[in-house]
């Protein structure tokens, strides 16, 4: 297990431009924050959808993190995304993960997205990493990173 | 029924940010294509998973178009992705769509995202997108708009 | 809405084969149990995936009752299982359903299922309902259905 | 790799209640056929979710025997199903099976299923294996077993 501080360290240096923050992290889940910019909104005044699916992936590998210690080479294998409500453009974005199962191969877990400050969700992920076997011999092999 | 040409045009003025193109659109299919862009990239020389994501969902709405006529309010509703391979930083990618269904509810469709020259796909994809009985009566509703 | 008494006497008459009890039902939410017999079973002494698949496709069938009224034409339209756990063969499951949205047209929820008295769930369901504009003037159209 | 031949004795062999039959199998592909009865039914004159579900599992496995070997430990992860169309209750299921990839760790591969002597699918399937470092010591591991 890593702690909140061990993680925001790895990430802040493995991925500079992330914006988010982690709120709390521990065995099996985390929660993150991250304010929403221009840059992430789309026509309708809404946050766009890979915005979203961006947030709930980082959720789940800082959750991974928190529950085997970090674990760069962990990837998503697959992510499956319902959209539920319109988020609206003035709101931080703020994702409460819970992982299902960590096992040797694969961990699993699922991801409420919410507009900060409302109740119900706008977005709900399921996601799968890969747990590597052993570390590659270089290289991050994320393809999606925080952002 | 929409032309390849009626839906560019439609595209490029609802979202004048878009960078894709039609390669081929007909009843129940589409097949688009983007360069990628340093924005589009990940640490490990990849492309990140959010492009991916965001191009097999323009796939998905442009199938849409080229069936139904242009339905600008059709919402995503669920995504699954599967990411298969690492996609090079250096080739544009393209995406083939198909669409399994479409229902007076519902469209479903899949898409296969290729890194543009090679074989295999980078990442398969299965959506869904609700179909507005009318139009609402401002505003566009889609989360997940092309990029 | 409807009560789990009213859900049950609907459920009972329109699938009499059916061996689920209602433990629990209200507004966006249900909790099923269902018994495990012999034909529920595969090699390695655990219940198969179409037995858990079906529980949970029961449990949102009930959800989505207890907080629309009795919707019979209600049919689901994507469901994404993770198996995590090997049920053992001699326990109960029990379904827990929560519905993440329930539209004029989609209902989503997700249900976590467990082997009766057991901390860790066995699988993860997240599935969509299509919820029907009006009543079709017969049959019954669901491909799921409670056993 | 496994011809069909090879694949049809396994599968006989470990689960002698199996109706199926190979049609084709090859590197990274399989199709498969099972005849409806009337167990398999629901109301509406139609096959149950369950049934359709368990056959793209067999599909799945038996592809990832011929492409692999026969490979009994492998075990379902998740799986992504669209519902598409009813199937009518007097026609047999069909089961094309193609994968997406195999790796050393998952295989990942889509199925769509058709009402034999049809042409649009009812139903579609995403599903991913998990491919066993060795194999365990005793007992078959899978949770969705051919029917």
């Amino acid at each position: 297990m890593s702690t909140k501080e061990e993680i925001s360290a790895f990430m802040s240096h493995a991925f500079p431009a992330s914006s988010f923050t982690i709120v709390e992290a521990g065995s099996k889940r985390a929660t993150i924050r991250r304010p929403v910019t221009q840059d992430d909104l789309r026509p309708g005044d809404t946050v766009s959808g890979p915005t979203l699916m961006a947030l709930a992936d980082t959720a789940l590998y800082v959750a991974i993190h928190a529950t085997l210690g970090i674990t760069p080479h962990a990837v998503t294998s697959n992510m499956n995304i319902n959209f539920l409500r319109r988020p609206p453009a003035d709101r931080a974005l703020v994702a409460e993960c819970r992982l299902l199962r960590v096992g040797r191969t694969l961990a699993v877990g699922e991801v409420s997205l919410f507009s900060e400050g409302m109740d119900e969700p706008v977005a709900h992920v399921v996601g799968s990493y890969v747990i590597p076997r052993e570390r590659p011999s270089s290289g991050a092999i994320r393809t999606t990173d925080p952002e």
